[in-house]
């Protein structure tokens, strides 16, 4: 009975879209009024919303769903926490000058548009079409056209064209330094200018404050919040009961001041996020749920295609790919599949989401393997979650640093029994015998392997051995001086440095990538844009709309009050605008479910329910309709049964 | 049936309550294992869980039931708004140094400690007890014992002692030159070295960065998140279709460089605040469900009382409080009886919390009536949420100092006619008859009252009038130089800045007080203390606890999947320590409902329910206890119904 819906109709038109959520306040440029400040976005009552339901869905999917421990940390950190950390020393991009003007630009950015703008020149000049090939609906998007990057159509012999492909499959592998050489090699110039550049300098991405009044404590505001896990690791372990594994999670803001922010809500200098670490014995990296997961198909895109200049995905099940080792091990698997399971969920399209590993180069330091779920929208493949094995590196460097025992102690089951040969000396008698070379012989002794000791008690049993010092000297030893026992060792602890892994979800790029996965226009009218997000992350699930004002108060608040009761987040809209305009509107808000009520309404006690991808229109007894209208916002039902509860509404088309 | 537990029948111990709190990891000072940085505190599992349930309530008791709009706007925040709203100019504390170590301290900290400190002494070598009289249950708190200001018993003249009580009273109205010359009146030096102390010099409380690569944008982090409401407002009246009043509601961090913070969570440099900015039409501050509240009676502490120098507050209804105008205006009088709603049912004790109007000095420069919300605790009355009419002030400098128009343009249902009397020129005949004089004339004419100019229009109808310079030249004029004409004039739009009313929440401040007024010990073991929070705001609801570990996985598994079901936040707890262990560690971290599975569970399919605050355990069917656990956790039902619905459990004690 329900409508199918042709979404795809028209092409993605990203200014239509940015259009839209300005104009009904997704978000909006901060400061606006003062002319703003780059890379800082305010989240209006849509985008809000959005988000505190995805932050809701991540909440329920993840840390109630697997039990795990939520923290708040602060987002001011004292320098030495992020000196210890690393990122003092490395938590940087790479920023070159315009020689003449100053004007500042991010390397790895400055490479990347030059070359794609050469390359796209070359297309028009050999007089290939830009559009891409039909069959390949994942790149329906224009691409991103940096305004400043546009060259002419000029053609690229063509082992230049494979080169700078080659380097373009590989942009995120490389220093400063090589950036640097790139630049000369490739004569790249600030495009805005025709200048030349620096050479790649290291820019800290930290903002820096101070704390206290004296200014004597340096800080930083935290550009991720895993630090604030790490040091409340011991507390953590405590809570559970000693045990791993164990997660802890964190939703917060976090800063990075980027070089250059542009890219609307993909590239900001504040953000929230939400950060998982899970803490897993480095022997032991199995999950238990695994199997669950096992048979879940990914696009996967490991590092050896990338170095091989290919970005084409392999399909494969994450159960083969921790078999083969594409993926490190069970635990990392079962994040990536989590992932995969919760951007699905929330609305992402699956055809649209990637996971591509870190190459060598790019992963941090400290990190054994790393993916990143890259969703595709219209300015490329962009990385929204990023899924590392971090190793035991926090945990280790913070321990080291403090003198803080972050470690697990493991009652061992069985106790760990060995033998070993010990020996001991005779010091008073040592002492008269060999004077000032007493250390030295004691430490040729001491340091000597199982082996050798096994030698040296055989000698001694024969009545006296000979060992030879370092620089050469020979010294007699005797059964009275040294005697070697072969002693029993039992060890009932195990003490160790658990491993993380650490999936990080960036929340703002999710939000905005999945604005525009939803977006679309209703085939008979362009101009009137439509956000099909899910109901569980819409802003609003239900839209009350009165034919009037006045009239119509007292069923108004019966409905928003059952409505409410039931946990469902309603918006009544009274405006004096039509009944079709205040739809067009809540359409372009994701609202999935409209109440009309009209004059009917109160002579009959009926309402309308109208979905809103299909347009499609019900009528019932109201106390019926809100029935539907709570199960289908709560999942029970989809709209397809809700068509056979209540029947179809034939009367006057006066909402559309 | 429920057995009436005395809660108080122990003096309430504030090391205790620390202990716990740090213990099960509510929170704890941040950067512990780096020897911390004073002022900032991280929240573990429990803490973080409590915070969140606040702040949920506070969302459905503010946003949901009024319809407001949130929004999530930035910390980092460019200079020029804060200059703008005054606080570079002016949000600082009067800060003192030591004048031979250099320590700082807060001045009006300093003159309170020490005069409160001379007090104490003086009544000890009166020979007063220093214990609270017994009818006052308010008071049996400890009184905060600052270490430093410790004074030998010293008797103080009578009216000496008077005359510190009188600062106390309103020790918040000092200015900074004030607070130096009453520590030179009283001689008030650093009590811990004996130092003199130099004069109060202002300090900024704002945290300061730069923003971007080359540092062209000085940044402050918000001290309160109300700007960010301020500068959207334009998009904000737009989403409300253009009308007020409304609301904007936002949740999240705030930072303040406090020169001194102690207090535990009462005093941070990090902390999270929920504010809301209702935008009223300033001609019209009436409240349309004013009548709801009309009747609620509350503690109010006006500036009167206050000036007077006592501190016992008034009770009376708010209906009675807006009429007396001792609360300025109904809008205001509906907000503080809200607060007071809400923070009762998260279970903050009606009898410690009182209103306290801001006294003159003390109120923000653009204020015109504040009241502050404060709990008592340990330290004394703690201000936990302010409640101001902000008046136009915040729109008008942001519209004043970037163009923008940040008013509300009302259709007038009628309007407004007026009559006025017009003169018009002749300014070619003007000019040769004044030649360089013409400005002087029309300037004279232009400023004329509406009786000079009908005076004016009667001369001219008899042929010529005379008018006189500022300078005391004479003009002549006639009818063909200038006419006198009565205009109609028709005005449709209304065009006003409205004004805010502001309830401002600091969250870390609830909670914690409402940490201390949860606490007390059970009367048969007063080293066993429990957190009686409301069911609401417990951290978890349930405790599932199984005699021992992997006999009772199953049943385990099933449970907690019932409730997690049934959205009931439950933990399992099935570590090798006894029941009664379990439970007491879980009356620690305030779970309200404890479920027991047996080996009786197995066989019977029975469970037992256990209520922390009685520990009274029922007993009955599995899923029967079940369906009254999500009743109690969903607040359908109490304890009492409870306990009629299933039978008392009288089996062996083994939980207690």
């Amino acid at each position: 009975m329900a409508t199918t819906v042709h979404k795809t109709a028209f092409p993605f038109d990203k200014a239509r879209l940015e259009a839209l959520l300005l104009r009904r306040f997704f978000y909006a440029p901060a400061f606006e009024i003062y002319r703003g400040v780059a890379g800082l976005y305010d989240y209006g009552p849509p985008g809000s919303s959005l988000q505190a339901n995805i932050i809701n869905e991540w909440r329920k999917h993840f840390i109630i769903e697997e039990g795990m421990l939520e923290i708040d940390t602060t987002i001011l950190t004292p320098a030495p926490v992020f000196e210890t950390s690393g990122h003092v020393a490395r938590f940087a991009d790479w920023m070159v000058k315009d020689t003449k003007t100053g004007d500042v630009l991010r390397a790895d950015h400055l490479v990347k548009n030059v070359l794609e703008a050469r390359l796209a020149g070359d297309k028009e000049a050999r007089g290939i079409a830009a559009e891409p090939k039909e069959e390949d609906a994942l790149k329906r998007q224009p691409k991103r056209k940096d305004k400043a990057a546009k060259v002419a159509p000029v053609r690229v012999a063509d082992e230049v064209v494979a080169e700078y492909e080659r380097i373009l499959a590989q942009i995120d592998n490389y220093s400063g330094p090589e950036l640097g050489q790139l630049c000369r090699d490739h004569k790249i110039v600030n495009p805005e200018t025709g200048n030349e550049v620096t050479e790649p300098q290291p820019f800290n991405l930290m903002f820096t404050t101070s704390i206290g009044p004296t200014g004597q404590h340096p800080g930083y505001l935290r550009p991720e919040t895993a630090q604030g896990h790490f040091v409340n690791f011991q507390r953590l372990l405590e809570f559970n009961n000693g045990r791993v594994p164990f997660a802890s999670a964190q939703i917060g803001r976090s800063f990075r001041n980027e070089i250059s922010p542009r890219a609307g809500l993909l590239r900001v200098r504040e953000f929230t996020m939400a950060e998982i670490e899970h803490f897993v014995d480095p022997e032991d990296k199995r999950h238990e749920r695994f199997s669950e997961l096992r048979d879940i198909e990914l696009n996967l895109l490991d590092r050896h295609t990338q170095a091989a200049g290919s970005s084409v995905p392999k399909r494969m099940t994450v159960g083969e790919a921790v078999e083969k080792g594409v993926i490190a091990n069970e635990t990392l698997g079962y994040f990536v599949a989590r992932i995969y399971l919760f951007l699905a969920k929330i609305g992402v399209n699956p055809k649209r989401l990637r996971f591509r590993q870190h190459m060598a180069n790019e992963m941090a330091h400290y990190a054994t393997d790393c993916w990143d779920a890259e969703i595709e929208n219209s300015t490329g493949w962009t990385e929204c979650v990023g899924c590392a094995d971090r190793a035991a590196y926090d945990l280790s460097v913070h321990a080291k640093r403090t003198g803080a025992p972050l470690v697990v102690r493991e009652a061992l089951k069985e106790p760990i029994v060995t033998e070993k040969e010990v020996p001991e000396f005779n010091k008073k008698l040592m002492g008269k015998t060999f004077g000032k070379d007493l250390p030295v012989v004691t430490q040729v002794v001491s340091t000597m392997s199982e082996e050798e000791l096994i030698k040296l008690k055989g000698q001694l049993a024969q009545g006296e051995a000979v060992i030879i010092s370092p620089d050469g000297r020979k010294f007699k030893l005797t059964p009275e001086i040294l005697t070697i026992e072969r002693q029993t060792l039992k060890q009932s602890i195990r003490e160790f440095t658990p491993n993380v892994i650490e999936p990080s979800f960036g929340l703002g790029r999710i939000l905005y990538t999945l604005l525009e996965h939803s977006f679309w226009s209703r085939e008979q009218d362009a101009d009137r844009g439509v956000l099909s997000l899910p109901v569980i992350v819409a802003p609003t699930k239900v839209l009350i709309v009165p034919l009037s004002t006045k009239k119509f108060d007292e069923l108004v608040q019966e409905v928003s009050s059952k409505l409410r009761k039931a946990g469902v987040f309603s918006r009544v809209d009274d405006s004096n605008q039509s009944i079709g305009r205040r739809y067009a509107r809540n359409d372009e808000l994701g609202t999935p479910f409209g109440l009309t009520l009209d004059f009917a309404s109160v002579q009959h006690r009926t309402m309308t329910l109208r979905e809103r991808d299909t347009t499609e229109q019900l009528i019932g007894n109201i106390e019926e309709v809100i029935a539907v209208v709570i199960d289908l916002c709560n999942g029970m039902i989809e709209w397809a049964e809700a068509c056979q509860r209540l029947p179809r509404y034939t009367g006057t088309q006066n909402v559309e």
